[in-house]
């Protein structure tokens, strides 16, 4: 029997509170819903008392048949010299209709003093009234000791004294809270193993990442005690973000052993971390733990037929568990191995006698010399192994382009794209205006296409990287286009390289268009200006 | 007494097995420097045996002086059944002219018998043979355990047995290596505690951060008793990276009270995580603990004045300490101390009374806000600096330019640059080829200037990078374009920043172009077509 740890997620509130972070109600609506479904034991929804816009989620989120996780409301104890049951702050959190409030109370006599302005026995009155007050209303209180650790180093008593007294008003959690985000493993271990001997109610912890160690932290307190465990998805969070609730859960579970969420909604974490990273707007870190694209990447050619043989040798967890995949990279450092791994991903079998094998192994060797790198332009190589199989479709042909850049005095600036292209054998001819000449001739070429392969409006450029390989020539070196697309569900990437930036911006722009059109090639009804009709792709080679 | 931490740096190694990290071997001596600034005891520069690249570095790093830092070379121990003086690796680390090498060998059983495929005693011997052969040479060996954690926890005995044999064949430091990066900080405090009291020499650790607690493993290991740690700048390497020692090191130092560098060299934490980022052509995360730019970042409302007031009850250490600055989002006194700090290096006294401190106060606010990023652009922030202060010579203006480029069937490919300038009064107007608008736009540039400042044929341009801001909109978003010039001894960074590549990239050629002619103003003889003469810049602001 594993023992349960409560997951409390603040990723609406805590989250919202780092820099670039910003959530409509939708967007919060939407996070519940998947929180929900693996099993979250609490959400916590935002703060009744300090803005509007959290007033209308609570209100909406009432909608919602949730099947695991109670919504709870953040908010703080009674202000000084109030009565509880007249204080505003505690009066929105009972309107906002939820079933579970977290408030937070002032536990570091430092900051009663001085930020609170009041005594330290009118703190612990308004911890005691404030928690009465929700128990009374009939609400599971969660009381969350602000500054604990700091206040716990500074005055022992006082700390252990302001949390006695919410355990005795009748909370039923506390919630001991690094607020700052500066204590080390083994100092939260030590206080919380205390603590616990003390308090007889549930005990929480709150960690921030100010030290790079908030993940630790969380795991050091439950290791003493703690089974009420707070962060959000992805460690978003205030300065250097919360505890990542995406790495606490399959630490507690799968190597502490822990019970967090059901076994089979472990396989989730992956994409929850996707799906919330798209939905706050911000990119997924390839290296991030246990669910980034890199977590299970495989770049240094010994490795790879080393995990090949024994995945155990450089694999910590089996990447299915959350979700996540085994990725081989292929690189200047990778062998053979590599290659053939990535290559069975689209079921191409590699054999070293097969012709086809033989050419693809030889083009990726001449296109790294040229300075391809296609470890993070797999859907460059997706085409040039499919180009290899014989299995490729021309959609379109350059005929030319050119591109016009004028700059004349301080507010004329202009930047135009003229490309010829035969599709279908058609030839197009089309002009567009960008704010560079890539953006000018990206606009043009899909200006072009959008009339034969109407799909192409669903995707567009996500990312747009550029790299000087060969920097003793500066300008005159060969640079290196990433290209990242997207339709809005997927994303792929694609390469060009050339001593010509717009030549190796073309290249990616090219490819990701390719690419596109051969991954949905059964929705591609072809519109020419003469007929309409199912496009049959030249074979072409 | 404080005890003495060393510091080993893999960046250039492990940590360009990350994804998408990949240095030129300039690129390579450029951090090395900074590293070496900064007082990081052990730099490993790469494997020899495994890339001609990393050669070709071990060469050029001898030319440098460096003050602190010792160059290290990685390597493995020597092949099955082959002599350690027959080993063309062992051979390469000796050739390789550095004084310290690191070789890793297998310390788990099963490695042995399923990856490296032989008995477990010819891998004592391969370890035993290995460091007795680089120490006959005279070298500083450090022997890194490969799987360490993961062997140990499987057969003791062996694991130990291995270390011990590096122990005995005269390694200098046992460098116990987390590879999978799955084991967790209680895991590794116990079993570097038992280590110390079985092994004499100096004991190291390497961790990943797969489980997110690299940098807790580390510190957990120096409680336990090692005093080497290994790792990365920004905690780059394969996978989800390596253990960060930009986090690492203000943990040890300034929370566990350990010596890692000089106490001066700690403010230069934040400055080299931004460098190494802009060299590695990575956007730094804005919540990175200690140096992201939102770690001491407070957002408005009730945080902001008690901040001010008392900062420690939100700011986990002070951000100057590492060279931070605290960020007050609403209030006007962000950037102020990073700023004046700044401006001193160029003895500019910056005083909030004086109109021309003020007038660069609100330039450079301006600037940040359009997306600058004086970092890795000194010679640009210099400009500025020196534009508020009046000391600005205006050597050129520019009338217009204008940039045609032709793709017209395989092998036509044309990209021409017109630009016409005025010059000491003279209207002058050229045109240029180049291998993509920027390369042409520079020829062009300098093909004008060139008759009026023959000096500027001494420059050129030896770095060029660009970096999408508001990557949402990719192609048609902000871009940043950082150029890196030099004249065979000094080097310089501009940077400019538009929606246009093209303009972005035309500022901060100007940026170069101008600092340059300014720094060597002396020199400047005026060759204009009606007259020789000596110079006088338009003082123009």
């Amino acid at each position: 029997m594993r023992e349960q740890v409560f997951l409390y997620d603040t990723t609406l509130r805590d989250g919202t509170q780092g820099e670039g972070i910003s959530l409509s109600v939708d967007d919060k609506i939407k996070i519940v819903k998947k929180l929900d479904e693996i099993g979250v034991h609490y959400i916590e929804g935002g703060w009744p008392g300090s803005n509007p816009k959290d007033m209308e989620f609570f209100q909406k989120v009432q909608d919602l048949q949730l099947s695991h996780s109670k919504i709870t409301a953040f908010g703080s104890t009674r202000r000084i010299g109030v009565k509880a049951k007249e204080d505003e702050n505690l009066q929105k959190l009972i309107e906002s209709g939820v079933k579970v409030v977290a408030i937070f109370g002032k536990t570091w006599d430092f900051q009663v003093i001085e930020a609170l302005k009041t005594t330290l026995e009118e703190n612990l009155d308004m911890i005691r009234d404030s928690v009465a007050y929700l128990k009374e209303n009939g609400l599971e209180v969660i009381f969350d000791a602000e500054h604990f650790f700091d206040g716990y180093k500074q005055n022992k008593e006082y700390a252990l004294k302001a949390i006695k007294v919410a355990e005795e008003a009748g909370a039923d959690c506390i919630a001991l809270c690094d607020t700052n985000g500066g204590t080390l493993p083994h100092e939260i271990y030590k206080i919380v193993k205390t603590i616990c001997t003390k308090i007889n109610i549930q005990i929480g912890i709150h960690c921030h990442n100010d030290g790079e160690v908030a993940v630790a932290n969380s795991l050091s307190a439950v290791q003493a005690g703690a089974r009420h465990v707070q962060g959000t998805i992805n460690g978003y969070g205030e300065r250097c973000g919360n505890a990542n609730l995406i790495s606490v859960i399959p630490n507690l579970q799968v190597k502490l052993n822990y019970e967090c969420v059901k076994k089979e909604n472990l396989s989730n974490l992956t994409s929850i971390s996707k799906y919330v990273h798209e939905v706050a707007n911000q990119a997924a870190p390839s290296n991030q733990p246990f669910v980034g694209k890199s977590a299970f990447a495989h770049k240094g050619g010994m490795h790879v037929s080393a995990v090949l043989k024994h995945p155990e040798t450089y694999e910590h967890i089996k990447p299915e568990l959350i979700g996540n995949s085994r990725r081989v990279l292929v690189s200047e450092l990778s062998g053979q191995s590599n290659l053939m791994f990535k290559a069975k991903e689209w079921n191409y079998s590699i054999d070293k006698k097969d012709p086809n094998s033989k050419l693809l192994l030889e083009k990726i060797k001449e296109k790294e010399h040229e300075g391809y790198q296609y470890e993070a332009a797999e859907a460059s190589f997706e085409l040039l192994v499919k180009k290899s199989f014989s299995e490729w479709k021309e959609y379109f042909l350059l005929d030319y382009y050119k591109i016009f850049v004028e700059k004349n005095g301080e507010d004329i600036f202009s930047t135009e794209a003229v490309v010829k292209l035969c599709v279908h054998d058609e030839m197009v001819l089309t002009a567009a205006e960008g704010n560079g000449p890539v953006n000018a001739l990206d606009h043009a070429l899909r200006k072009g296409l959008e009339q034969f392969y109407p799909i192409i409006k669903n995707m567009y450029l996500s990312d747009y990287k550029v790299r000087v390989l060969d920097e003793t020539e500066a300008t005159a070196s060969k640079v290196r286009v990433l290209i990242e697309s997207s339709d809005g569900t997927e994303k792929w990437s694609t390469i060009g390289v050339s001593g010509n930036i717009i030549k190796a911006s073309w290249l990616a722009l090219v490819d990701s268009v390719q690419y596109y059109l051969m991954k949905n090639d059964n929705l591609i009804k072809v519109v020419s200006n003469k007929k309409e009709e199912q496009f049959i792709g030249l074979n072409n080679h």
